[in-house]
This record gives C-alpha cells, sequence and structure tokens, in this order.
C-alpha cells in the first residue's frame, strides 16, 4: 500500500487515551491523556478530538476506558456499565453518527461475551477498538484511491473544514483524496476555507496540507464564491458527519452554501465518508439533528477581545445539510456513489 | 423629516479632522483628531474610517487640512497643491470611487478660484465638504424612503459588511433603509454578516441596529445560505463601493456569494447606493480595481494568536464583484433602478 497516515491524532497508552489537543493547533502539539471517561466526553464537546469518524474511535476509546475504570464484575453489572456509557458518550455531540455507530460496536461486544470474565471482555473490547481504527484507515485508502481517478493534474480544488489526518485515524476523507492524488503525482492546488466560528481550515487543514506538501491557500469562507469564479475551480472535495438514507447529508456549517455556490458555477461537489457515516435508520435530512453552539464561539472565542455588543443574539449552528440533488457524488470505500441516491445507496450498504 | 442621524462619525473641528477611530468599536467609541492629512491618509487605509460614501467625506475633508497647513499662497502653488494632494489622498484606497469623486469636486473648487486670495480657497473648500456632508445625508434619507417601500412589517432581511451611519455621514445606505422601515413602524428582524475578515458586520453593524432598537441577529458569513433557506430570508440589502455603467458593482467581500445565493433561494437582492457611487466611466465590474489586503487580517489580525501556520498563503480581496443579473433593484437617491440596468442607469444619471 502506497499511502501512509501522517499524524496519530488518537491513541491507546497503558490504560490512558493519548490525544492531540486539536484546539491548539497549529500554535502548538500538544498531547493530553484522558484518564477519565469524561476527560474524553469533554474533549468531544471541547473538539480537542473533533471530526465524525475521529469522535467515532474516540467514543469507543472512552467506552474501553470506562469498563477498565468499572468496579462491576459480573456479567449483568458489566452490561449495566456498558449501557451507561453508551448512553453517557453519546451525548458529548449530537450531529455525527459515528459516535453512536462505534458505541454500538462496544455494546455489541459487551452484549456476546456470555458469561466470560470481564478481563476477557476487556481484551475482546480492545481487539474491537483496534478493529475500528484499522478499517477507518482501510476506509480512509479506498475512498482515496476512488477519489484520486477523479481529479486531473492541474486541478484546483477546494474545501472546507478539516476531513484530513486529523478528522480520522490519521489519513483522512477529503483530504485523504487529495494526499493520494498528489502522491499519484498529479500536481493540485487547494484553497482551505477557513471555517469559522472555530476556523478548523485555518488551524488544521492548512496545517495538515503544508505538511503534506501540498501547494495550499487560505481563504476566509466568504471568499469562496470569488474563488470559483475567478480562479475557475475544479471540484469541491468536503466530508460528511451524518448521511441520510436519500444522500442527503450534515457536513460543518457553510457546506450548503459551497454546494449552492458550486451548482451556480457549475463545479462538481463530492462528499467523502465512510460506511460509519451512513444513517439508513433517517429517509432524509430534515431529521438529522444538528448541533447549536455556545454564542461565544462567534463573538469572543479565538479573538483578544469581544468582537460584537454583549448582548447581541447570534446563530450559530455547527452543520448544515447539503440536500443530494446539489451532490455529484459520494465517495466511499466501495466506490463513488452517484444519482440515484437512494437506490445506489440502498444497493452498497442497505439491507 | 422624520430621520435623523444617530452618529457624527466624521467632523471638522478647528482645524483638524475628528474622526471615530472604527477598529475600536464596539469595544471602544473612540475619537481622534487628525492633524495631518497623512493622518487621514492612514485612517482610511487602516479602515478607522471605512465605507464608501464616507471615505469620500473623510477624503474631502483631508483635502480642506491639507490646503489649511499648505504653505502656498499664489494662484499656481496653490493649484499646484491641489493636485499633489487629490493624488496623494486618492492612493488610500482604491476600489471606492466616492472618495476620487468627492476629491475631484475639491479640486475644482480650487481651479474655479481664479485670482481668489487663500482664505477665499478655504472657505469655499468648507462650503463644499458641507454641501458633500449635507448631500450625503440628504441622499440616504431619499434611498432609505425608496427603500421602506419595499420591506413589509414581518420581513425577515439580511446584510453584510456595514452600510449604515457609520459608513456615511451618520444615517447609512442599506441599514438607512432598515431604519426607516422601522421608524415607519415595521416590524423587521436583521441577520448581519460578521463579514471576515475585518468583521465590520459583527463589530458596527450589530452595534447600529441594537442601538436603533432594531431586532438582531449576528451570524458567520457561512451561515447565511442555511438562513436563508430555514428562515425565509424576504430580502438582502448591501452597500456599494462603485457601480459601472451597466450596474455591475463592488462591494465588501462575499456580497458575490450573497447574491447566488439569493438567486437560488428567489430572495430580492438590493444594493443601496448614492449617486458619488456610480462610476459611467467604466461599462462593467471586470474594470473596477479590486484591493487586496494584508494576509495577517486573516491569519492574526484581531486574534489573540496566529490562527494559521506561519507562511501559509492567503488570498484576501477586500471586495468582489456583482453582476447585475444577479440585482434585483439598486436603490437610488432618484428611486429604485431596476433591469435594464444601463439603459436605466444612463437616463438617471448619464449624459
Amino acid at each position: 500500500m502506497k499511502q501512509k497516515t501522517f499524524v496519530n491524532p488518537i491513541e491507546w497508552r497503558n490504560g490512558t487515551v493519548r490525544i492531540i489537543d486539536q484546539t491548539r493547533l497549529p500554535v502548538e502539539l500538544k498531547y493530553e491523556d484522558c484518564a477519565k471517561v469524561s476527560d474524553i466526553w469533554w474533549a468531544i464537546k471541547k473538539l480537542k478530538v473533533r471530526g465524525a469518524p475521529l469522535i467515532g474511535i474516540a467514543g469507543a476509546l472512552g467506552f474501553l476506558l470506562g469498563m477498565h475504570k468499572a468496579r462491576a464484575k459480573g456479567r449483568s453489572s458489566l452490561r449495566k456499565e456498558a449501557k451507561k456509557l453508551h448512553a453517557y458518550l453519546s451525548l458529548s455531540r449530537p450531529t455525527a453518527v459515528n459516535l453512536s455507530w462505534a458505541l454500538s460496536r462496544m455494546q455489541d461486544v459487551v452484549d456476546s461475551c456470555v458469561d466470560k470474565p470481564k478481563d476477557e471482555v476487556l481484551r475482546e473490547l480492545k481487539d474491537e477498538v483496534e478493529r475500528i481504527i484499522d478499517e477507518d484507515i482501510k476506509m480512509c485508502f479506498r475512498m482515496s484511491e476512488y477519489g484520486s481517478k477523479i481529479i486531473h493534474s492541474g486541478d484546483r480544488l477546494l474545501t472546507v473544514c478539516n476531513a484530513g489526518g486529523l478528522a480520522t485515524s490519521g489519513y483522512g476523507t477529503a483530504l485523504g483524496v487529495f494526499y493520494r492524488a498528489h502522491e499519484d503525482g498529479k500536481n493540485i492546488k487547494v484553497y482551505a476555507c477557513e471555517t469559522r466560528p472555530l476556523l478548523q481550515g485555518a488551524r488544521l487543514t492548512t496545517w495538515e496540507l503544508m505538511h503534506n506538501g501540498i501547494d495550499t491557500t487560505l481563504i476566509c469562507d466568504n471568499v469562496a464564491a470569488d474563488v470559483m469564479r475567478r480562479f475557475k475551480i475544479s471540484g469541491i472535495f468536503v466530508g460528511a458527519d451524518r448521511i441520510a438514507a436519500n444522500g442527503d447529508f450534515a457536513n460543518k456549517i457553510g457546506t450548503y452554501s459551497l454546494a449552492v455556490l458550486a451548482n451556480y458555477h457549475k463545479i462538481p461537489f463530492y462528499c467523502a465518508a465512510p460506511f460509519s457515516t451512513f444513517d439508513l435508520s433517517i429517509s432524509c435530512g430534515r431529521q438529522i439533528p444538528i448541533e447549536e453552539r455556545d454564542k461565544k464561539e462567534v463573538t469572543s472565542l479565538y479573538f483578544k477581545k469581544p468582537i460584537a455588543p454583549l448582548g447581541v443574539s447570534v446563530f450559530n449552528p455547527a452543520f448544515d445539510v447539503t440536500p443530494h440533488g446539489l451532490v455529484s457524488g459520494i465517495i466511499t470505500e466501495k466506490g463513488i456513489i452517484r444519482a440515484p441516491f437512494k437506490e445506489n445507496i440502498r444497493s452498497i450498504y442497505g439491507k
């Protein structure tokens, strides 16, 4: 396999979970050891770890940590503990479905360990986390192969937020596609939208892209339309936090805006996401819960001083929903899904 | 007249020009006395005074200040001084045409003062500045009357940057329309885009709107599309920095994005600007010079610490051009100009 991960955003270390505190990047590459489940909960809530696939992995590691710490020993008390952990961790953030997907896998392991001693259960849980991580890496690599095929040398590409190594087990979804195209020798140029309010594009995506030797230009989010027109953008690639059965998907706020702008400028618009991001239990995007976050993210966070009047009302959704009608294709580890999305998603993933 | 200005962003005081340093708002309402022409030049350059009509007024006051300070006395040396001032001040910012429009008016006064003593020339220049300011106020009031007629009680409106009292002689262009609708007893709600990188929407527009008792919600720029869809925005109103003969216009970066998004969501999109913003010497928007500003505005200014990797490339245009095809109407002091713009602009302003 040609690809390799370049960053290790999360790992299990001697009974604790070591994370990169992504809120400090790019100024500081700081690792933090989470010794309690609540440390993981807050790390997810506060976006120290973020990105749908990585939130899933963090949830699974938090679950493993919780089971390690649990005093419970007997079968029924272990299952009770598992249920509590599942419920607790899944509340840390509501939109990315990868979290509940990973927690359900962990819960299933506990449920299947009938009458096994606790040590054995913990070993099996650890194996399951390793499988989740290993699968994520492989899915990212496969997505990147499919995605790279539609990228040509000379392409000018655009992305928002961070769908890279820092959002996954180390390689990335949308950025993985760029990495693979670059590894394949294609000469690409990437415009990264800064992604207000928390600036994941400015802080994380530019950092990753530059680290990987990709020609990178940072823009404010409101410059994207002008860039599409002025520099004739060849394609827009974004990640996803939850994809409904009909192909509608939630992703970082501003994604819907880019999709509409891409449509107007006749630019192909792709979303890249692994199986764990699909939620076939919901039929369309309107059913995806959208997290609204503290207005301070907009009025002061990251700023030296308040940048808006005291008491101003703020609408601060963390995500928006892009309807499938604006999507050229969804890049998955099983190939690129195109319209009609409902039928094609069902034939690949549906039961 | 029902309307009144609520803020006095610039004035002539005992041989100096007193400005509000708008970069400090809303944290601090700080006045600054400009005693030298270069103080005015830097105040414009650094956006202490900004907004196309106010830049024009600041230029005229800078010109008056320069002529006051000039040692020149004779006719030809006064004219030489005037030419130098005109050239110098017009270089402070390139996009807003109001600056060169106001400077040309001042220059014309000097040119017409054949053989008058310096005192007389200065008196006439002061009269001209007062006329420019007085006309600006009246134009804003008249625009607001025309604009208010197309606003209905219950409307949810959206704007970007600051086209208010702080951008003009005290009332505003696009925001003037909102003020008048509010004064007319219409119940309106306004969404203000924060306007990265310099946050004029977050800092100045919310401050003005709240001060005037208007229901105001601040959003990040990338939330506008979601807000248009989710809250069924009734109309978008923006200012302008230069309008070409065919109705294409330059305004704060992100305006073009809003125009495309409004088009997709079938939302009326209006620009409000007085005569001084039209540049009939150019046929279309492609000819408008677009200022690109320091990348530090994006990577660190207003932030406590760098928010992007050292050495990252940034594309930071201060303006973009909206083609007339996306514009529902241009609100002027002579009524609302609609398509066909070229013909209708010519019949109102053309020669």
